[in-house]
């Protein structure tokens, strides 16, 4: 009958959605409820050119691939690091972690090439999106979310609404400072949140820890290990190396997890006593082992009426990746920017 | 005629104003314009029958004065520290700087002796709203104020309204934490910026560099000052002496202002990265001293799309006083609590 036609219809359409972060580009064909139907994961480039080609190329590819899968693509939503204005679909200012993309039309482009109509927003907003269509953000006003992976991200949802702020710099959350010193952090600033508790700050630290172990005197059971064998002097440690010493006792990695755990709760901290959301969601990879110290914080140090705050991990798999698809989802059908 | 005799009445109309803080009660006629026609100050009592019984009274004097004034009273406005439930008139949770203030429904009793409506509002969301009136907050979307007193306070206005959070602790702006150590803060965490840069912290620092000073190597000239004689050993130190102290050259004085710059600007930089407001209005008796180094911090730690930000002292008299004020004059006529 006409109306499963409609329905069958209505569960074709999808969205390309396109995530720029600081280490991948991943591309993904996004159906209406929200499921990933393909995705595509390559090293983001180095430069404007080649990461541009690389996009205008996967989504292409992807484009095709989606008549054989009988998606119908609605347009293209693009999450990227950086300050975005979503209305004039640019990149402002990029963060520091993805080099040659400030001051970048990358509407225009994908719109040429793919004669669909492109949304754009920063990656932490969209990780928000994200929640509020598939994820603990349905039904609540006021939440924050932040992803973690190479840097940090943020998204803020105030009255149902993402805060964008007077010139798109609004829930630039990683670079809340939580110390007046502190580790220097990618934009310049130092005592950022993004310096302490990123994947790229537990990597550094884990290097530093790693090149201080070769001392003659290092127990063997204080180095970094992987898959219980010790990294050798010259393999590179990253995040994952500090958190799995960390799980086998290594005091040093242990306090450099505390360490990143506590700035983390008082960035959360500080975005409580500043938008007092009801519910904060946790992303990225490392969500799960900042969930109990987070907690912790706050509990040790939110103003009383602010600490009844909810705090969960995100069940979604990519959330900006979705976050992306969800403009599309949302706004297509509307021609809304 | 007709016109000049509305206008009369217009110009008549007025509010009763109450502003409790961390020191001082007090209590205003305000008129239509903005003016302060009478004001009255009392050292803020420190039980809650001796604030209360206070409040009645001035506010009861204020309106018999009102007559003689040719001031019709519209309703009484309730500016204080901790945090309102403004809907219900209560007091949810106060400041460490108000004693037995927890849990208080100032509308009632308020009401039920003036016989008039009652407004409540946190202060620096009360001085938010007196700018958003009065002051450099006119026509501006969205902005931010941070009041310096005995405690600092904040108000944020986004989208022409205040944002008030999920649970009333939103713009908690002096317990933003700027260290993750750093000095205790009354809140109960520690390196908040109130901690840093209120009058309590830089009277707390005033006297332990007084207590210090009273060494026999100590040069004459370290010494604090009140005008032109060195404070005695018995003599407490105040804010004021600081300050003066700084202007004097005393370079430990000058390190304890520059510190609380820096706390103050970097709170300053962590608004800006989670609301990105275009305006920031600094009010209290510290405020002109923070304008230069808060500008400084911006320009050195603030990501590059929010540091076109215009920060600016409040050319308000008593901001928190004034928007008690301006909630009688402006929800009045509407009866909008
Ligand atoms: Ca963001
Ligand atoms: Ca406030
Ligand atoms: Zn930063
Ligand atoms: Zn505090």
């Amino acid at each position: 009958d006409g109306g499963s036609d409609i329905d069958h219809i209505l569960e074709t359409q999808s969205a390309l959605a396109v995530d720029l972060g600081g280490t991948n580009l991943r591309v993904a064909i996004v159906n209406m409820k929200g499921e990933m139907v393909k995705k595509f994961c390559q090293p983001n480039p180095k430069t404007y050119e080649d990461r541009m080609g690389l996009i205008l190329k996967m989504c292409t590819d992807a484009a095709i691939q989606a008549v054989d899968l009988n998606c119908r693509i609605l347009g293209v939503g693009v999450s990227t690091g950086g300050r975005v204005n979503p209305k004039e679909g640019l990149i402002i200012d990029s963060t520091k972690l993805i080099q040659e993309w400030s001051g970048i039309d990358i509407r225009t482009p994908i719109s040429d090439t793919l004669h669909l109509p492109v949304w754009v927003d920063n990656d932490g907003n969209c990780a928000a999106l994200a929640e509020k269509k598939f994820g603990h953000g349905r039904e609540v006003e006021d939440f924050v979310t932040i992803i973690t992976g190479t840097g940090i991200g943020g998204g803020i949802i105030q009255h149902g609404e993402l805060i964008h702020g007077s010139t798109f710099c609004g829930a630039e959350l990683g670079h809340i400072t939580v110390s007046l010193d502190g580790p220097e952090c990618k934009c310049g600033n130092r005592g950022c949140v993004e310096a302490y508790a990123s994947g790229q700050a537990l990597q550094r630290e884990a290097n530093k820890l790693h090149d201080g172990l070769y001392s003659p005197t290092q127990p063997y059971a204080d180095l970094l290990m992987k898959e219980d064998v010790a990294l050798k002097a010259s393999e590179p440690a990253t995040a994952a190396h500090l958190i799995n010493a960390a799980r086998l006792g290594n005091p040093n990695a242990e306090a450099v997890l505390r360490t990143a755990g506590t700035a983390l709760g008082v960035a959360v901290v500080n975005i409580l006593h500043t938008v007092n959301p009801s519910l904060v969601v946790l992303s990225g990879v490392l969500a799960s082992s900042y969930l109990a110290p987070v907690k912790k914080v706050i509990s040790q140090r939110a103003l009383s009426s602010a600490s009844s705050v909810t705090v969960l991990t995100s069940n979604l798999e990519d959330p900006a990746l979705l976050g992306a698809a969800s403009m599309v989802l949302d706004y297509a059908t509307r021609r809304m920017y």
